[in-house]
């Protein structure tokens, strides 16, 4: 974290306050992590940050390019004092009537600036932008944090290879039921000894895979679509990693097979899609039309949506979800967006088919970090 | 979740905008966890959802009291609307013209609000006070919480007691080193195969313990003080644990032993204090003299803090740490409050001893929520 060098210079005042968004935005800058709320001055390229005593000794030995400030040297009482108060006696010190702020700035925060008098705006757009191209130094957290993601993925398919199919297709995994939950622990047990924290693992089962936000739950069975997506972030980095894929242990049927190529073929044409300069809008769309015509319109469904229901992809880095998106808005590509690329096609009660590998755009076209077995059936 | 009755009739529109702590707010009335951002409007006792189509089935089928809005019924294209139309188009629905808002509410939302007319004021306090009062239901469920963490202490103990003293009092286990690393990871497993997820645990040694937050990195070592600080949170219920216990593998110096039951003496007093109608400074207060009359004060040396640094306890439910607090502010304790009694006393270069037990209090004082052993030494 040491090695990357501030490369931007920016003009204005930005304040933070606290997570989550404007944590990550802190450990961009600074390279401190600040679980608790806090604030974040940027003016130029030397960042203030009020820490409390607690998180002192923390924050003067990781935090770079940093002026560490507490409450005695902003004349404040170390009980009692408001955020307010702690933002107002810093603008004071630093000489700033002007500020600019996160999306996620809280308006009890900007109401009693404001009533200071000080000026506080909303900066347009620019920041997550900023984040959005990466470093060599964060491309290779990210690499390091996929390799991880696939070794998790690999252990998934490797216990359900060893699972037995006993009656009804159930499974069973070392003398007792697979289910959702237990393959869930067993990846972010991977992860965990890999420093990977993970969270919202989806083993989704059947019907519970056409919601693409269903983390899945109970029995895994046999002749199912399973999908499998794993997103753990590194827990001193602070770097995701991102995949997904979707297997039938057992036997697949025609129709599952069928879905399962579509996304295939939808996801080679993203890959072959995406170079800087091209618009996310367009990558997205040519992706749909591919669905489109293998035969998985978009559409609602007795008050559900089936087909191809989200975006091609996202950018990650440290957050899971950060600019660019690949989507139906118009956001061009630059080298150096980490973007994952993971069409899916879903309909109840068949469940769903994703598949989603992360890359870096390059100056050609664009490049996968991790790779990880993608066949549908597990024998 | 599902038997848990509202018991509070409130008056007014709360306004809600995803994670983190309003995501909490969610969730305690009506059940649905709630990751993305999105809108939640209370009304009553009606709570108003507005959901993205990807979570619309699940919403559906978990929230309570709830009417769970989509983009369609709200008027509004599926793509291109911001945050701000859609608070705008679900206020306009329900003729709300006036909303109370957290301290997290952001302040660009508030401004689009305003601009159309609405008026937006901040709710003064009575938010989190309000969930601090923990029901029955609550209260199993963060002594299941509470049980799992006991169980990860005594798993923790257990990899001290069989690991070796080597060279320089180097812990080896398994025959290799064994670092606060790899205990932390052995303790999250342990939480993981009981479906908590932890992500802050601390493992400190040595001079590491002497910053409360630093949650410790590298070898362990035999004769030091190693603090435990495990606070996992149930992945579907939600609701958290937090226990520390401070131990020496091997032998401990007679001013370790000092320090030590210093802090069980002031935990004592502090279970021995807490009752309905005592004010949690009080409670505070009594602790600290503890520490300090045991020779530990409270000072600056050198730059950092030593004695006793922080406060003796906080709220614990759906967030780790929320209301009420037992610090120097003047915070009445109830009956259903479930609250930490962790006292600490901190030096550097001799690092941090720290007891925390989680306790609800009763009609007549309080109850520890989960036992587990607090022997310093582990041989």
């Amino acid at each position: 974290m040491k090695k990357r060098k501030i490369r931007k210079k920016s003009t204005g005042a930005f304040l933070y306050f606290g997570p989550p968004t404007d944590e990550a935005e802190i450990r961009y800058h600074t390279g401190f992590m600040a679980p608790d709320a806090l604030f974040f001055l940027r003016l130029g390229r030397i960042h203030h940050l009020v820490v409390s005593v607690l998180e002192e000794g923390r924050a003067r030995r990781t935090a770079r390019h940093a002026e560490i400030w507490n409450f005695e040297r902003l004349g404040l009482p170390e009980k009692g004092a408001r955020p307010a108060d702690v933002a107002l006696a810093l603008l004071k010190k630093v000489k700033v009537r002007r500020v600019f702020v996160t999306n996620e700035f809280p308006m009890v925060l900007a109401d009693a600036l404001r009533a200071a008098g000080l000026r506080v705006e909303a900066e347009t757009g620019t920041r997550e932008g900023a984040r959005a191209v990466k470093t060599a130094w964060e491309i290779r957290q990210i690499a390091n944090a996929q390799r991880a993601t696939a070794k998790a993925m690999r252990r998934a398919r490797a216990i359900l290879r060893e699972a037995d199919i006993r009656r009804a297709g159930a499974l069973f995994w070392q003398g007792r039921p697979l289910t959702s939950e237990r393959l869930r622990a067993e990846i972010e047990i991977e992860l965990l000894r890999q420093e990977y924290l993970s969270e919202g693992t989806i083993v989704a089962c059947g019907a519970e895979g056409a919601d693409p936000h269903s983390r899945g739950h109970g029995p895994l069975r046999a002749g199912k679509l399973i999908i499998l997506d794993i997103f753990p972030r590194h827990r001193v980095t602070g770097y995701w990693g991102d995949m997904t894929r979707t297997v039938v242990k057992g036997q697949a049927t025609p129709e599952q097979v069928r879905r399962y190529r579509a996304v295939c073929r939808a996801q080679t044409a993203a890959l072959r899609a995406i170079r800087p300069g091209v618009s996310g809008a367009t990558v997205h769309g040519q992706v749909a039309a591919v669905i489109e015509r293998a035969g998985y319109p978009r559409r609602r469904v007795r008050n559900r949506e089936e087909g191809f229901i989200h975006g091609t992809g996202h950018g990650v880095g440290l957050q899971i979800h950060e600019a660019p998106r690949i989507s139906t808005r118009d956001n061009p590509l630059r080298a150096g967006h980490v973007v994952t690329v993971e069409p899916g096609v879903y309909a109840h009660p068949i469940g769903g088919v994703r598949m989603e590998d992360l890359v870096v755009v390059t100056r050609k076209g664009c490049r996968i970090l991790a790779r990880a077995p993608k066949a549908l059936v597990i024998p």
